[in-house]
């Protein structure tokens, strides 16, 4: 199929026959970057109503129009999971961001913990690398970028019923077992560079809804615990089976 | 510990009262860019003899020395995976080096597949990505980056024992298992962004030696199903538990 594999996000909601004006962006990427015209097909979803196939029926210089014909796809939800990451460099933030939505988690919460470098983030900037990783990756679904919270504050206020799985680089752990699949709530933490505080770890590992588990005998880097931690949670509870 | 961070990899054997001649590239690194001097602390490792920790005895703009006082690591070999991965763009490669190199790989080995891009690697630069890696993470060990392979001659020519886990994106797979680490030597595929051709994947699928996992119900960047492949892998058979 000609230019099927064009993807594109949108906030419009999509449906059968339903009309979608393209904002300058989305005009430039498709027309210019894409060089797509009249008749062509783009694949759109916007989060919420799964992916449907659209034709390009307006293709002007500063303007064009896009109207849905089939839905391709169905909403594919990923596991109830957050992802807790304290940033770190931006390349390597913006990395983490990619990876958690490629992975499939419900919502991306950076946190500021004691050896947490940056003081503030770029929200808006993050939450469009989670829209281009599922814009990539085939996905239906981005998961919100949460702003910018303390970790104290955070684990003062958690959720009932949540789990939350803390990957410490100091100290054993074990691994995740079937019988946590009953719990269908879950988080991920993943330290900074510098790991967490010897407070911060006193104060995890004594919260009832922290599971501690290893990532093994080798120092991981951040970026790369990510991707680690999302795997295993995934292949043990998650939807990889 | 004054600057007992700073980590460097070197050819040289190393042993009690070792003297280390530095190379120019050395002197810069250590003398220009780290700013060390007189007295300061290196921690050495060359692959092969652990971690060593020295001492600047010789500090002049072109010339430097270190000797190894104490022995600050035994070498600590990962287990014996060869990390087989076909080369994408060259940023992302020299990512899925760091990656394997940093989550434990005795070997690294740069596949072409039928929708491999790239028809040439520069080994030399993929191996100091290795030992960057390793020089990052405390790793003791930094595996060999072998010249870029056809996957047809690989499989052609496999080594009597050892394991292959491929990872398939399109189809399902079954979980590893606790019986599976009996075998000790095990290789992990990894596909181009393309993914593989019908035919390597129905040769593969053929092959005694194979066992197929999957990697969930999204698509995955080709370095997020590395980092993916080897945290699975490492966490039911490695050295994570």
């Amino acid at each position: 199929m000609k230019n099927a594999k064009v993807r594109l996000y949108v906030d419009q909601p999509l449906g059968q026959e339903q009309t979608i004006p393209l904002n300058r962006e989305q005009v430039h990427y498709l027309f210019a970057v894409m060089r797509l015209g009249l008749g062509d097909v783009v694949l759109l979803f916007n989060g919420r109503d799964g992916e449907w196939r659209s034709t390009v029926v307006e293709a002007k210089k500063r303007y064009g129009v896009l109207i849905c014909e089939q839905q391709t796809q169905t909403l594919q939800m990923p596991p109830d999971l957050w992802f807790l990451f304290a940033p770190i460099k931006k390349a390597r933030t913006d990395f983490i961001v990619e990876k958690a939505a490629e992975m499939g988690v419900a919502r991306i919460v950076p946190v500021q913990t004691e050896y947490t470098n940056s003081e503030r983030i770029r929200q808006d900037r993050l939450q469009v690398h989670a829209i281009e990783a599922a814009e990539q990756c085939g996905g239906t679904f981005v998961p919100e970028v949460a702003p910018l919270q303390r970790l104290d504050r955070i684990l003062a206020n958690w959720p009932d019923g949540r789990k939350l799985m803390f990957c410490d680089e100091a100290e054993a752990g074990s691994a995740l077992t079937l019988a946590m699949s009953s719990v269908n709530c879950w988080a991920i933490l993943i330290g900074p560079e510098g790991g967490f505080s010897s407070l911060e770890r006193e104060r995890l590992r004594s919260l009832p809804f922290v599971h501690v588990v290893s990532l093994g005998p080798r120092i991981l880097r951040a970026d790369t615990a990510a991707v680690a931690a999302l795997a295993i949670w995934q292949q043990a509870l998650g939807d990889w089976n």
